[in-house]
C-alpha cells in the first residue's frame, strides 16, 4: 500500500503550476514522442525527438488530419513543457499531467478537453494491481496521451488505425479518444477477472481448511479490491460527464459511443461491488468457521476430560493408604470398582449423545 | 459465482460494435425466428428461416398489424445482423443484444426503444438462480425479443394473444411489450417464493441445531439473494423510466400499466431486501447460537473439573507413602475423608447453583 | 414470516387487471356494504345488499351529502366489481384493492384519489404484528374503504360522526378520509407502545441473565420491528404526497390536517428507528454479556485447575513406590509436604489477586 | 428509556385538535403567566393571572413594544386555550404545544411562526439527559414560549433585557426569539461536555480493567447519545429553515444571527457524531479487550496444565502397585525420575517461550 | 480527545457577538501585527504595534497594493476588535475568529469574504494531530489572517512574495488567499503521510505479533484519522463553494486555481477515507488473529490433556490398593500396561493428525 500514499504533497517552496516540484525528472532526449497521423486515405507513424520545434508541433495541431501524440513517460518534463507551450495548455493542467496522482477527472478548457484516468494492469507474480495515470488532451484534431511509464494497452487501437478496420479512420479525434478510453476500461474487466479467480480459489480453500495464510490472502484481496474501487468510482462521474455534458469537442455521433462507455463503467463498478461483497462474506465465513473449529476442539477436550476425571478420582480413592478401608479387603472389590467405572463412562457417553456432542 | 464473472471484456482486437467479438456463435440456419402477427380480428403464427430477405422482414415493420418477433438464441449472430439491418438498429445496440451481460437498462433511439432485462428462473435441483438476458426492441408496430437460450416464461402471453383474452388484441405494440415485461417480473416473485422457502426451512433448522452444513447453506442463500438484488435494483430505474419518461413510443393509455409494473418492481425490491435482512439476521443468530453452545460446553467442563480436581487432590494426599501420616492409622480416617469429599462436592454444587450454572 | 412472503405473483394465465387471479373469493351475498351518509344536519346509517343496482350506488356518488361506504372483506370480488363499475374505477386499481399486498401508496386518477395503507394491530397472545391492507377511494363527496377482513379501528370516527362531535360533520369527504387515516396511524403508536414494552422487559431481563430463550425473543422482536419499519417508511412518501402535492380533491383547509398527519408519520418512523436501534444495541449487549460470562466460567476453571494441578502432582510424587525415597522416612515429611502445598496454594491465590481475577 | 416511548397516541375518542386528549391537566389558576414588555427606553415585568381577559392579552399583540409571554407548564390547558384564542392560533398548533412529544419543527402560518424545539438539561445524579419541549409562537411584536415544566435556561436573556446589555433592547421580536433559541442550543454544548466527561472517564477506565459495570455504563452512555442525536438532527432542518427560508417574520438584519445559530447547530451535530463514534470505538475496544483477557486466562491454564499433566502421569506410573517393576528397586530410581520430570518441565517452558506465551 | 470537546458553549451571560466570552485574552501590546505590502514592483514588510490608529489600518484597506496582515494569536482580542472596526467586520464574524472552534466554512458579506479553515500539524513526539484554526478575511486588496497561536506553514508563500517567484506578485489578493490556502491543504498531505507511516508500521507488526499495546495504538490511530476526517469533510463544501459559487471577490482567472485546490481537497478526503478503511481492516485482522491464537492455545491444551488424562487414569487403576487385583501379580503386567499406554497415546496422535490439529 505504501507506494500508494507517497508524494501527494507538492513539496515546500514550489509555486502552483511548477512542473519540477514533485517528480524526479529524466531528460527529454532519452524519450522520443510517438506520433500517428491519419485520415481515411493515409497514415503516417513516426517518432520525433526533443529537438523538434514548437512550430513543428503546432503544425499537428492545425492540421486537418487526425493526430495522436503519445508520450511514454511523464518524467520527461522537457517534453511536457514543450507540448504545453505548443498547444497552449494551462500550467495547472500540465502539473496534473506530471504529478500523476490525480483522481480520475475531466476538465473542459477553452479549446481543449483534459481527461485523467487510471490504466490498471494486474501484476501476476506479485498479485497486486498496478495503476498508472494516463492523461488525455483532446483538441479538435489531436489526441495527446501522457503515460507514467512505457508499456500500455493501446496496441489494438494502433492496429485498427493501421489496418483501417472498423470506423476509426473515418471518424474524428473524439472517436480516437473514445477508442483509447474504451480499451483502458475494457482492460479493467481483465484485471477483475484475475482478481475474481483469486477470490474464487480462496473461497473454495476456505471451505476445507482455514489458517493464517488464508486470512492474510483474504486481507490482501480485500485491499486490492478497495484500491480498485477507489479508482473506479470517480470514473463514473468522469465518463458520465463526457457523455451527458455538452462538451463542445465531442460530436453528437461519437456521443452514443461515450454512452456505451458509460454503461461499461457502471458494469465495472457493479463487478467491483460484487467482488467486495463476496470478500466481505468470506471474512464472515472465516470467522464463523473459526468459531466452529474452536467449538469442535473444546468438545473433544470436554468429552475426554469429563469422562476420565471422575474415573481417575475413583481410582484415586482406592489408591489411598488408610489402614481401615473395608472395600480393599473384598475379593470382588477390584472388579466391582472397574464395573462402576465402566457404568459411569457409559453414562457420560449417553449424556453426550443426548446433547448431540457425539 | 464463477459463471457470473466471466466474459465481461470485449476481447482484444475487436472494434466496438462488432458482433463476433465476445460470444461463440451458431449458424442461423439451425434456429428459426418465431413470428406472431395479430390485430383484433385475426392472428398468424409462423416460423421463418434465415433465408428470409431483409425486404420480407421490413414488411413486418411497416405493417399496421402488431408483430412479435422472437429469437430464441442470440448466439445466432446471423439473425441478429439481419434483423439489425432490416430495422436499422445501431451497431452498439446489436452488440448489447449479443453480449448478454448487460445491466438492465433502456435506451431510446430515433424510432425504436431498446430494453434489456434479466429473466430469472430458479434451478431447483442445483438450488441457484438462473439469469438470462432478454432484450426488447420496441417499434411502432413490432416487438422484437432476443433470448440467450431457448425456453421462456412468455407462454401465458402467447395464450392470451391466441384466445384474445383480456385487452391484448385490441391494444398496440407497447401493451404487448408491457405484457411480456409483466410476465418476466411476475416470475421474479415465483423465484423469490422459492428462495424464501429455503430461507424459512433453514431458519427453523437453525433453532434446533447448528453445524457447518447450515453455515454453508446460509452463505449460499446469501449469495443468491445478493445476486438477485443486483439484478433487481437497476430494474427500478429502467422501468421507472418507461413509466415517467415521455417515451414517444409508449402511449398514454399503456403508461398506466407501466405504472403498475413499476409498483411491482418496487415490491420485488422490498421483498429482496426483506430476504436479505432475514438472512443477515440468521447469520447473527448462527454466531450467537455458536457462542451459546460454546458457553454450554465450557460450563460442563468447568463443573466436572472443578468438582473432581480438588477431590482427586485429597485422594492424592492420602495416597502418599510417608511413613508417618497419623490420619492413615485412624479407624474412621477413610470415612471422615469420604465425608469431607462429599461436603466439598456439595459445596461446589451449591456454588454453581447460586451462579445459575446448574 | 411465512405468511408475509406468499401470493405475490399474479399467477399464470391471468391478464393484468383481472380480479379473480390471486385471491380465493367469497360470494358478495354474505357480506353487506356499510353505508353512512351525513351532512351537518342529519345522518343515515344502513347496510346494503349485493342486490343493490349500480344506479343506486351512483346516487351516492352524485349526492351532495358526504357518504362513507365500507366493505369489510375484499374477497367479496362481486362487490368490488360492482363498486368499480358504479364509480368508474380503473381495473388496475381494483386489482390493487383485491390483491392486498400493496406497498402503501397513493395514485391520483381523473376524478378520484386511490390510497392504500396498512392497518396494524398487535396480536397480543401470539406476540406478532398483524397487518391488513385498507384501501381508500376518495371522490368529491364519497369515501370508499376496503378492508381485508372484518374488524377495524374506525369506531371512534363513526362515533364522532354520529354525535357530531368535532368539526367532522361540517367538513367534506377529504376531512373524513383524513380522520380515518389519522385513526389508523394513531393506532401505530399503540402497536409500538406494546412492542416497546416487550423490548423494555427483555432489556431488563438481559441485565440479569442471558439464555437461548432471550436470544429467540430478541430475534423475534427484531423481525417484528423490521416488518413494522417496512410498513412505515413508504407511508412517509404516501402521506407527504397528500400534504404537499396539489391533489385537486384535497381542499386547502383540510391540507393543514394532512400536514399534521405527516408529522405523526415522521414521529412513527422516528419511534420505529428508535426501537430498532435499541434492539440492535441489545444484541450487542447479549454478545458482550455472553463474552463476559464465558470469561467468568473460564476464570473459575483456570483458578481451580491452576491451584490444584500442581498440588496433585506433589501428592503424586510422594505416592510413588520407589524403595529408596528418603523424604518418606522423615518424621516430619508429611507435614513439610502439606505446608509446602499450602504455600504454593497461597502463592497462586496472591498471583490471581494481583491479576484481579479474584 | 421507558418515559420516552409513552403517550404518543392521541387516545381513542378524541378529535384532532382537542387539547384535553393526551395530557393530564392542571387548573390555570395555579400558574401565572410571565410577561416582559420592553422597548429601547423602558421595561415592565409582571405576572398575570388566568382571570385576565382575552382583550387584555390582545393588547400585547397589537402593542408596538416587544412582549415576551412565558407559560411555565403546558398542562395549564386553560391558559393555552385562552392564549390560542387571543392570538388566533390554529387548533392543531395548540395540540402540538400541549402534547409535548413533537419532533423539533417550525411551521409558518398566516401571521405567526410556530417553532418547537427541545430544551436539554443533564440530570447529574441520575446521569441521564432530561428533555423538555419548548414551543415558540413568534408574531410581529410578541414571542410566546410554552414550557413543559417550570425551570429553564433563559435567565441570562432576562438579565440582558433588564440591563439593556447587548443589542437586544434595540431589536425586534425576531431577535428575542433568536436569543432564546441561542441560549437553548448553547446549553446543548454544556450537556455534551458533561456526557463527554463521562465518556472520557470511562475510556480511561476501560484501558485498565473491564467488567460488567463498565459495559452497562457504556450502553447507558450510548443510549443517551443516541437520544441526543435524535433530538439534534431534526433541529438542523428546523433552524436551517429559519435561516434560509424567506420567513416574513424574520427580518434581514436578524437573519445573519440565525445563520450563526445554524452554524452552532451543525457544530452540535458534529460533536454528537464525534461522541457516537467514540462510544462505538469503545465498544470495539471492550470486545477486543475481552478477547485479550480470555486469551490470557486460557494461556495461564494451558501452561500450568500442559506442564503438570505429563509430570503427574509419570508420578502415576511409579505409583502403580505391580509386583514386578524393576525401576522401583533401583537405588537412584527416584532421583532419575525427578530429574526426568525437571527436564520435561524445562522443555515445556522453552516451548512456551518460543511460542511467545511466556 | 479531551481538549477537542471543551469550550464549545459561549458561556452564560454573554451576548452573541461579544469577543470576551469564551477565551482567556492576552493584551495586544505583546503581539505585533505582521504586515506585508507588495505590488509587482516593490515589497514592504513590517510589524505594527497596537498603538497604530484605525485610520492607519484603513489605509491598507484602501491602498491599491496587495496587503497581507497576519495576527499570530487570536487571544489578542484588542487587535481583533481594532481590525474589526477598521475593516467593518460583522461582530458575529469577529466572534467566530476569536472562538476558534469553528467548522471550516466561508461566509460572503457585503464587501469581504470570511473563510475559516483548520491548519493541521503532526505533533511527532506525542503522535497526535494538532489543529489550529486559521481565519481569513479577504477584501479587494487585503488578506487578513488570524491564527490561534504563533507558528505557521506560510513561510514558503512569504518567500515567494519576497523573491517574486511564480505569478504571486502580479496577481490580486484572491491569488494570495489561494496561495495561503493551498499551502495549508498541501500540509494536510504531509500530516497524512506521517499518519500513513504509523499505520503501515503497525500493519506489519500485526502480522507477526498481537498484544494490548498494538490494540491501543490501533485505537489511537483510528481516533486521529476520525478527527482528521471531521476536519476535512466540511472543507470540501467550503472550498467547493469558493470555486463554483460566484463570489464577487474571486476573479475569473484565480477561479481556475481554486478549482485545482478543490481537486486537492477531494484527494485529501480520498486519502483519509483510504486510511480509515485500512485501519478498520486492521481491527478486523486483529480480532481474527486473536481468534486464531486462541484456537492454537486451545489446541495445545486439548492435545496434551486428551493424551495424558486417559493414561493417568490407567496408572491410577493400577495404583489402587485392592488386595485382589490379578494383574498386579503378573510378571509382565507392568510392561503390558506401559505398552497399552503407548498404543493409546499413538492412537490419539493419529486421531489429531487426521483432524489436522498436528
Amino acid at each position: 500500500m505504501s507506494h500508494r500514499l507517497k508524494n501527494l504533497s507538492r513539496g515546500k517552496g514550489y509555486a502552483p503550476g511548477s512542473l519540477k516540484s514533485r517528480t524526479e525528472t529524466i531528460p527529454g532526449g532519452n524519450m522520443p514522442l510517438q506520433v500517428i497521423t491519419y485520415d481515411p486515405d493515409k497514415i503516417t507513424e513516426k517518432e520525433i525527438q526533443i529537438s523538434t520545434t514548437i512550430e513543428q508541433l503546432r503544425e499537428y495541431r492545425d492540421n486537418k488530419s487526425i493526430t495522436w501524440i503519445n508520450l511514454n513517460d511523464v518524467r520527461c518534463v522537457d517534453w511536457v513543457e514543450k507540448i504545453g507551450e505548443a498547444f497552449d495548455i494551462h500550467p495547472l493542467i500540465l502539473e496534473d499531467i506530471v504529478n500523476a496522482n490525480q483522481r480520475p477527472k475531466n476538465e473542459e478548457m477553452d479549446n481543449y478537453l483534459f481527461i485523467a484516468v487510471k490504466m490498471l494492469t494486474y501484476n501476476e507474480p506479485q498479485e497486486f494491481i498496478d495503476a498508472e495515470q494516463v492523461s488525455f488532451i483532446l483538441t479538435g484534431s489531436c489526441v495527446l496521451t501522457f503515460q507514467e511509464k512505457p508499456g500500455d494497452v493501446f496496441e489494438p487501437v494502433r492496429e485498427r488505425i493501421r489496418t483501417g478496420k472498423g470506423r476509426i479512420r473515418r471518424m474524428g479525434s473524439d472517436y480516437l479518444a473514445y477508442s483509447l478510453l474504451d480499451m483502458l476500461i475494457d482492460n479493467y474487466f481483465l484485471v477483475m477477472e484475475k482478481i475474481g479467480d483469486r477470490v474464487e480459489d480462496l473461497d473454495e480453500d476456505l471451505l476445507t481448511s482455514i489458517d493464517n495464510k488464508h486470512l492474510k490472502m483474504l486481507h490482501h484481496l480485500k485491499r486490492e479490491i478497495i484500491f480498485m474501487r477507489k479508482s473506479v468510482w470517480p470514473l463514473r462521474e468522469t465518463i458520465g460527464d463526457l457523455y451527458r455534458g455538452e462538451k463542445a469537442i465531442i460530436g453528437k455521433e461519437t456521443s452514443v459511443y461515450f454512452g456505451d462507455l458509460y454503461d461499461h463503467t457502471i458494469q465495472v463498478i457493479d463487478t467491483v461491488e460484487g467482488l467486495r461483497d463476496m470478500v466481505s462474506g468470506m471474512l464472515d465465513t472465516y470467522l464463523s468457521q473459526l468459531g466452529n473449529k474452536m467449538n469442535e476442539v473444546m468438545k473433544v477436550l470436554t468429552i475426554i476430560a469429563t469422562i476420565f476425571i471422575p474415573l481417575t478420582f475413583i481410582a484415586g480413592i482406592y489408591g489411598m493408604n488408610f489402614e481401615f478401608m473395608p472395600e480393599l479387603k473384598w475379593k470382588s472389590g477390584y472388579f466391582v470398582t472397574l464395573s462402576l467405572m465402566l457404568i459411569i463412562a457409559l453414562g457420560m457417553v449417553l449424556y453426550f449423545r443426548r446433547k448431540k456432542w457425539l
